[in-house]
Parts: structure tokens; C-alpha cells; sequence
């Protein structure tokens, strides 16, 4: 019974007993929220005590470090997601696969934008070494999935600078896209990558040889219909227009 | 005469007496040196002034605002260095006016290594929201002079993302460069950039009207025996291999 009044007892979120872990999880998604949403500089402690319906002083007992602990706990979560996006079965085309997988970056920069901007454009004041470090596992990773992808665990030098350079075009892109009020479509956005990879991967192989066998691999294994199939369609007649080259 | 012993009056360089302009001049000259070869936060003040062979005071005259203010001025004389490498004369083949400018480029990258890194990887404990606005400037003005040898100083979306994501390639390239103990050997560099760009012309036409018209009359303007016709040349057996596709 309810003494105070006539009220129902609806159970106030704030008192239910949740686990440490669940705790955690919940201060966290709820710094995650903020901090995709403001750069870290303009979130408080109080902001995420708030979100999280919690005091002040429960927010320090799971996170003594202050803000800068609980941004590089968030960053490490968000880090974890973004590794996932990745991970991708190893079946069908490849260019089925980079889609799939860009489909998910591309969901996860569009649900957490100003915190994407803020971590990759660098020059926010909780940037530190070790969430340089994170960013740069984040990167390192997807650059190994991708070589797994294309059966080149230990890929020499241009193949590996090739990916790599894909994945920061892909940054830069996802940047602008949000700095460009998120234009294009993401389907086209994502189009434009995949046929990007292509293009590189195509242009790589022009000078690099095992480049050269990959890409040949991954092109018999594409569709006609699929991506690498509609690329080469569409730049038959404009390779055409340049028929003196060949 | 030299009333003190026999040797020569050899003039010493630090009591040359320089105007403001040349002694502002020389100091950021010695400034510039040390910060391409190590990072902001190893360069002391007397670093400078040994450099320059003056006094502490003396640097601290033409800087008041200490090493951020020298810092800053180095940048900016780096940043104008940079802006010039994509100025080109407006004559001859793309890829011809492309590889002259990455030529510059990835000479200055060669020149300031240290230096380069630590701006363009952040982190730097110098780093301000003004350096920060001076590398996008470089990077903004880089994009314009692209955009204008393509005969586009006004260019839809999807061209300028193109162009700005493969200067983003180019930087990232140049990182990798760097890290790698500068492998492979520049020209290789320049022109796998070359073929980078020129396959994502290419790729960007198949979607988008304006990039396929500009590529259709750049690839018209380029010779046989230049980088577009050998990539040409290259790829035609690759996409041989690949014909099920079309």
C-alpha cells in the first residue's frame, strides 16, 4: 500500500535494484546517447545522472575517474560495435559482403553523429593517448576483417596500404555526409564506397601482383547483377569514349 | 682590423644585423627545421634560439606569445608551402597536372616528416582550434584547385565528396608512407595516387552525370603512353578475365 495518497505504486526507475553490471550498462548507454549527441565537452556529469535517472554521486561510485573515465568507457563500447560491423560471414560476392558491412557503419555514424564527428576530427579536450588508441584498434581491425575477406591475412605492403586507404575514404566520406545534413541516401552513399573499392581494388592490381590475383578471384565470384557486374556495365561505354588509350 | 689576435674577422652569423623582416624570417626558418623533425611538444624555446644562434630574449621578441604563437607561425608558413604544391599551370593532361602537384607534395612530406605526422595525427599538445583551422584550409584550398583543373569551380555534391575523399586518401597515404619507413619509393607512390584518382573518376561517373561528363573529356585529353592509357592497358585483361560481368 501506497501511504502517502490515492496514487497506484508505479515502481520509479530510478529505485529499482539493478545488478553492478546492469548499472553500468545503463550509465553507460546513457553517456553513449549523450555523447553521440554533443561533443564530449558539452556533456556533464549531471547531464548523464539525469539521462540515467541516477544522483551525481552514484555516477563517480561506478566511474571514480569523472567524465574522462566514463568517455573512454563509452568510446570503448562504441569501439566494440563499430569492430562488429566488420565481422561478416565469409559467403557470398565480396562486394555482398563490404555492402552488408558498410551497412551498419553507416547505420552506426547516422545514430551517433556528433559524437562520430567529434572522436574522428580530433581537437576535443578529452582526447587523450588512449582514446587515440582506440580509435586506431577500431581502424586496424576493420582493416584486418577486410583483408580475412579477401584471403590476405598477411597481405604485402600495397594491398595493405590499399585497404587501409579505402577505410579512411570511408571516414572521410561518413564526415562529410554528416557534415552535408546527411546527403546523399545512405544506399547511395553505400553504393558509392563499394564501387570505390572496386575501382581501387582495379587500379591496385594495375602495378601490384597479388593485388592482381585477388581482384581476379573476387570478380569471378561477382554476379552479373551484383555491384562489380553494374560498375563495369556503366564504364564500358565511357572506357569506350576513350578507345585511343588501349 | 681584428685588434684582439690574428685570426680573420670572419663575421659571426648571430651579430649580423638582419631587418625585422629577414630576422622574423629566419627565425621561423629554424623553427620550421625543428618542428619537421620532431613533434611540437619536444621543441623548446632554446631549441629555437640555438637554431637561429640568438638569444632566448631575442626569439621571445618576435614571439611574445611563446612557442604556441611560433608553433602556429611555423604552420602557417608550412601551410602556404602546401597550398602552392597544388597550384598548377592549367595546361597539358590531368594526370600530368596531378602528378606535378603530388611531386611538390610528397617532397614537403618527405622534407617535414616528424612534423607532417604530428599535425595531421592530432593529439598534439599544441594543437588549437586555429591549427586545426589552418589544416582544413590547406585541405579546403587543395579541393578548389582540383576542382578547378577539372573545369568544376562549382561542383554537385557527389564530385566535390570525391575529390575530397581521395585528398583524404592521399593524406592517409602519406601517413602510411611515413610509418612504413618511407616504402615505397615516392614515384611509386605518386603514381599509384595517379591510378587511385583516375579510377575513382571513372567509378564516380557511373552514378553521377556531372563527374562523367568532366572524366569523359579528361580521359579524351590524355595520351597512349601517359598514366590513363597504361591503366587502361592494364586493366583490359583483368576485366577479360571478368567478362561474365558484362
Amino acid at each position: 500500500m501506497n501511504g502517502s495518497g490515492t496514487a497506484p505504486a508505479v515502481p520509479r526507475p530510478a529505485y529499482r535494484r539493478l545488478s553492478v553490471a546492469e548499472r553500468r550498462a545503463q550509465l553507460l548507454t546513457a553517456a553513449l546517447g549523450l555523447f553521440a549527441q554533443r561533443a564530449p565537452e558539452d556533456v556533464s556529469l549531471d547531464d548523464v545522472a539525469n539521462a540515467a535517472q541516477v544522483s551525481r554521486p552514484l555516477v563517480y561510485r561506478y566511474f571514480p575517474g569523472g567524465k574522462q573515465q566514463l568517455y573512454e568507457a563509452a568510446l570503448r563500447s562504441a569501439a566494440d560495435n563499430l569492430e562488429d560491423c566488420f565481422a561478416e560471414a565469409e559467403t557470398g560476392p565480396l562486394t555482398q559482403r563490404l555492402g552488408r558491412a558498410l551497412d551498419r557503419y553507416l547505420a552506426f555514424v547516422d545514430e551517433h553523429d556528433a559524437g562520430f564527428s567529434a572522436l574522428l576530427q580530433g581537437g576535443s579536450v578529452v582526447e587523450t593517448a588512449r582514446t587515440d588508441a582506440i580509435v586506431d584498434e577500431v581502424r586496424r581491425t576493420a582493416a584486418e576483417q577486410i583483408l580475412h575477406h579477401l584471403g590476405a591475412p598477411e597481405p604485402g605492403p600495397r594491398l595493405r596500404m590499399m585497404v587501409r586507404t579505402w577505410l579512411t575514404a570511408v571516414e572521410a566520406a561518413s564526415l562529410i555526409w554528416l557534415d552535408e545534413e546527411k546527403q546523399p541516401p545512405l544506399d547511395e552513399l553505400r553504393d558509392w564506397l563499394v564501387d570505390h573499392f572496386i575501382a581501387l581494388i582495379l587500379a591496385t592490381s594495375a602495378t601490384d601482383e597479388e593485388t592482381g590475383r585477388i581482384a581476379a578471384a573476387a570478380m569471378a565470384a561477382e554476379p552479373r547483377e551484383g555491384p562489380a557486374g553494374t560498375l563495369v556495365q556503366r564504364l564500358a561505354p565511357i572506357l569506350g569514349g576513350a578507345a585511343h588509350l588501349l
